[in-house]
């Protein structure tokens, strides 16, 4: 941390914010510059809430400069994470799909979606059971009947299944069923959640709250890890902006940080993001040029049809363009779609 | 809805777009202008998604009219409506004063904070018990014992209590101890939470998330007026822009419209909005001047000394000062104290 | 500045930044901590771009602390400036009223609104005769015709006129019809316009752009006070935001900041940010109360029939009631309308 | 355009507001539908400011509909532009750079970089003579003399020049020495520089404002190409959110709809929006693949040398990888590097 004191602070008004500084049982450094003096501040391990300290007269600002997650930084963990789910994995060298409906249905249309990615080498198949819906007349999923039919699917076609928990109540139900649980972006600080899916023995997707910077992002993953559980993707879906020509904005340059920073896999949802089917290829191909390790992406039998979302998925012949395209891309940038 | 075609689309794409209207169960209405056609569309209540319009052949845009919230619309209730807390009202006429500290820290802090506020002719007394925080490791409230002690402060004094509520789990004990339930701007979107606040007998006081539209926030109020209870409050408490001068920008311009599209009372916390105490007073007085139906604001008796957010909190002396102040304003605007 | 670097950084990298801030003619205070060395930098007066070092091996991120403006800082300018247009002052203790419509439209109209204004009190009127548009097919104002109209409501009113400067070509001309020069929103990173401005013997009244930082804000009118101009006045007239119920997000939060930061007068101008004149008067209102200088509003004999704006254009009947109940707030604060 | 009433709306109401919309020489097309009576509006060109409808008695909301920009627009336009610049195109087929460094510095760094592009196959040669700096304080760019040594690159290499014009009294001099006319982000809106824009026979790059929708960036567009000027490329450059990973958000979603809406090539610049060079190459690689036509770098022969903006130039050996990246990705994507 660094008190900045004003150009016209005097020296006594120093010598108080350096005792306040040791009150709080932190180190001052005190560096006298030409126009003003600034006090650097270490030994604070992140307990000590020291913001009462830009009040004090003569201080002009605080800058907080320690980053507040440990477990999520790489500092700590200097590798790339590999995170294995139901036989396939998160890694910089492969670029893993998750694909399926946005809301699960009814059976006839989650196999034949199932069955159909099966066909095609994707390992993970998508779709809700809890549906998190703005409105409370909205369809809000098939709820525990869903992840029953998520179970069935699995079992038929040997898919892993992604699917959301919207609250710590329903979470041992779709452990059951889920070899992934996805935690949505309106649920990102929902920390009673946050904390159930430390204690779970299922990796965890997590998704970017809407307007989430980059550390409360790793902050919230650091609640799953520092609970006992390590295995947490992240998943960008577009984040809240003043632009109006796309439901989200996709912020694809969060990769390269999110990377430096962290250890942890990140992969693009560019479905949610557009909100529009036509726009979902352009996004999916960047994102992998960009560096994503992995896409999340609707597809359903019939997108016309769809109970929700259906204007941003695609249909199976689109997704069959989409994969031959990235497969192409991945070939060239030395990687592997999974 | 409106669906716009391009000024290029054909007589076909138009009655292809007509037909696709009438196959959902809606009314068209085409309007063929100068330059485009443009397709009314009546008869949506809600419960169909239509956006797949957008991508038919000739269609340049869709654009959705119908605002999806009924109950929380001045529209189906035109009076301003009245909620009660513990004796006291949120009301146009009035301006009701919600004070205390971030958190429960311990007996002795609470009671003299309540005593103060008591004194002062205070009604309703903040307290977290459970606090939602950014970082795993800083102090997340004293939870069930807070509750008790919060419990404690309301029989000693005779206050109204608002705390927070953070997950479903937490709610029967809140209930118990609190004369309304605070919902925190991280859950607006926590469904599950709010379809229990719907059936609560207690009033919600219902924080803007931090990047909600006003649509978004009265959906989120619709949740709980659509699960029975009649009795919330909305707070602005600060969005996310990118200001960086504030710790979240105090949206006081959402009071007018607020006002206009619902009947539900709205006050401001410019504790959570500022981040700093001398930022305070201006935006609490500003917010009576602006139409809000209330304050909520950080006191502490101490607040150098605070375990959370301290440096937002008003010591006693400067909430004497705020509060003759607000007095004396009020009076001018007609409004009364509460 | 501050360079902190990466917990596992070696002490040969240490060294390196440290030569590195020496090479750049600036001084090093490297502070060992717990978990990793911080690197105050003292000794740079704005001339030397130091972002290069956040590239080093074993940096982690760099902080930027020195303020880059200096004469619009309250920290060599201890007290609020009072800015003089045309007999009147934008002072702490007044509350300065800017009146009239968006655009100079005909004689009549002008005179009318000035007489009108004239005989209520207010001293400056405003009107643009050079406007802004986002579109090159609106009515881009009277141009010089329109500054010989404004010329003329002066001599036969004694207001003082505020209108604005779109190019440094229009500048002599304006400042011979104006007494207040008003640089706008999409112009406040307009270098040529501000230097140009900074040799202008007229005041200048400086829009916030539409997503400037309050630091930026500040350096915009450092341009025009290191010209030699020292009268500029600031107006907040709404930003950009992810918000949809106002036409702009008025940032009343900005206020008192500015005020901490800066000596600078500032005002608000709600008939922009809110481009609804049912909005207007509580954010006038709002304004008073949170501590600004003055209200730039805008005022037309028809608002119905106005050229531009007149969905936010209040008529007399509404300005007046306005101005009644600013006077009555302006009393309780102890402040006076100008 | 289309007025929704309000359900409780009178059929008085409603008269009301066909009539006015009449008035307007407006076509009205009333809707009646199962809760409220929305009427559409056809017959507006651009030219009538129907906003005030919105204030009438019984009205809830308007909604425009008409996209404002014409000439620009792809309705008036279907096929892509090809914009040519000193022997080489902007299009679809090709993917164009522009390499050189942030500020014309002297003449050594110049034909340096421009020998060394030139080696490398690029055509488009940039170089700030004239400089927008936050900052009086900042170097402000070389001005005339950094027009002269661009035009000796030029001679020297046969490099077509792009360089920014920031205020049209430079307007000639930039034309006479470059190729391509850049306008900056913070000029987007700076009307007097884009109708004189319009009048140049040079081809403009137009930035992005920093908070530009894109349907104010293609009005912006529109305004040079109402002037005559037919010559546009469009350059996206990061926009300002609520984001603090990089210095501006580079927003390539918006290539997609900007491809639909408008025939005008895009392009992107990685450099300004992230600020730091370490994360160049991948935001680069992610514009070729989301569709943009071409890219904006930053290069310097010693950028931890540079006069400006070092930090985010690339180096000759980083330029060299990148291109070679590029042009694998542009060959597995049948774009050729232009």
């Amino acid at each position: 941390m660094l008190v900045v004191m004003q150009s016209q602070a005097t020296a006594e008004q120093v010598r108080h914010v350096v005792e306040q500084i040791r009150a709080l049982g932190l180190t001052p450094h005190p560096m006298p510059g030409p126009t003003r003096t600034a006090i650097g501040v270490t030994g604070n391990t992140g307990a000590v809430d020291a913001r009462g300290l830009q009040l004090l007269p003569g201080v002009r600002e605080l800058i907080r400069v320690t980053k507040p997650y440990k477990l999520a930084s790489r500092e700590m963990h200097l590798e790339d994470s590999v995170v294995r789910v139901a036989g396939t994995t998160f890694s910089a060298e492969g670029f893993t799909i998750i694909a399926g409906p946005c809301s699960v249905e009814n059976e006839t249309m989650l196999l034949k979606t199932a069955e159909f990615l099966a066909g095609r080498g994707v390992k993970l198949l998508r779709g809700g059971a809890f549906k998190p819906r703005t409105s409370p007349y909205s369809f809000q999923g098939l709820e525990y009947a869903g992840l029953e039919l998520l179970a069935k699917a699995r079992a038929k076609t040997g898919l892993g299944i992604v699917t959301e928990v919207m609250d710590p109540s329903q979470a041992d139900a779709v452990e059951q069923a889920a070899d992934m649980l996805q935690i949505g972006a309106r649920n990102m600080q929902n920390f009673a959640l946050l904390k159930r899916a430390g204690k779970s023995n299922r990796p965890v997707l997590l998704k970017r709250g809407i307007s989430a910077t980059l550390e409360e992002w790793l902050m919230a993953a650091e609640y799953v890890l520092a609970g006992g559980n390590q295995n947490v993707v992240l998943c960008e879906r577009g984040v809240r902006t003043f632009a109006d020509h796309s439901r989200n904005t996709l912020d694809l340059s969060v990769i390269p940080p999110a990377r430096q920073l962290s250890h942890l896999p990140i992969i693009v949802d560019p479905s949610h993001a557009t909100g529009r089917r036509d726009y979902v290829p352009a996004m999916a191909l960047a994102g992998l040029a960009a560096g994503a390790h992995g896409l999340m992406v609707e597809v359903h039998p019939e997108p016309d049809k769809a109970l929700s979302d259906g204007a941003q998925s695609l249909d199976f012949a689109q997704f069959d363009k989409l994969l031959t395209d990235l497969r192409r891309l991945a070939d060239t940038l030395g990687r592997t779609i999974q």
